[in-house]
């Protein structure tokens, strides 16, 4: 599956300048709105076990935190991907097999 | 720009199943992560003015916060393009323009 | 157990003041540094099962949260016990014993 | 002004057996439940300047975070007034006032 990062970007900056919101959407609350998202996708499970999440509410919080992500990806020009793969192979460095198999200490506590 | 997602989330597979993780990301601990990774996103502009936060790291905190997000859209089997359209769709509904127009108010307050 | 609430917002007060730290500490950067405690709190019981979180550092994050309660308290002026108490009174209302016994549901969700 | 934290605690205790909620309140539960009452008292300053926020919703969310703050103090068996001042001791230590007077940096960055 690929997606069209710059397509979808580019809705939701049309959606913004539709309600001429980029006046409110500086990092700091950019950063901001994607905490309060990640929350409310939180509170799904809440009280819960792990698998009782309602899966359609799932979807509708995980869709908040992502367009937050993307705006953020917009404002300080970064590459989906090329971000992820940089993060992935530090976290090879920081968790090396052979200390974190079956591991769920982080690397601070090794 | 597109972007490869199946290879990107393979690439997430694979660095899960090295170390033997699965057994710890059910999806209660997933969101659980992400919420941690964006409060380490936004601990970047605690005390600051909104575009004071070293991008280094913010780039480092953003990959992190997507790659729980993506570890979460592979778990319910989710399409990240077609749930930020939908929600998008959605958010046309909650905030017509002639009423959100330069307005922060959430869409409960109008 | 009583404790002396002005005595201890006094010595935060100082804390403060002998790092002539009230410049940054505006309502809104005390309520995100207050979620960053909070999301370091819940960061002792990702992927653990509910008991296993270090009590030690249980303690130290739980301060860290409990100085950023009291410092909002003192900003707002609020009484701390009164404002309790007041919501205590206000769940009463929104969750009557007969609907919410053995139920984790959220009024809205009644 | 003193606090009788014992008798706020009785009453939180009441409020949960009348519903029979201890089933629910495990500390990693608690916890989660602390980051998302912290994150709707920051929801009041989104998009805001930081003296905008509704006192009286910070009024309410604030007692919210006290609530969960209350139930994990009494799951742990801590004292109020006692982790604070440890705590505060501690960060003595950690931003001796020639090293952080009039600085925001955090510790590590020191």
């Amino acid at each position: 599956m690929t997606c069209d990062l710059d397509q979808l970007i580019q809705k939701i900056i049309e959606f913004r300048d539709k309600r001429n919101w980029a006046q409110f959407h500086n990092p700091k609350d950019l950063a901001l709105g994607l905490s309060i998202e990640a929350a409310e996708l939180n509170e799904l499970f809440l009280w819960k076990k792990p698998d009782e999440a309602d899966p359609a509410r799932v979807r509708e919080e995980l869709a908040d935190v992502l367009i937050f992500v993307l705006m953020l990806l917009e404002k300080y020009g970064l590459d989906f991907e090329k971000i992820v793969l940089e993060k992935l192979a530090a976290n090879e460095e920081k968790y090396p097999p052979e200390k974190s198999r079956n591991s769920a200490a982080k690397y601070t506590d090794f």
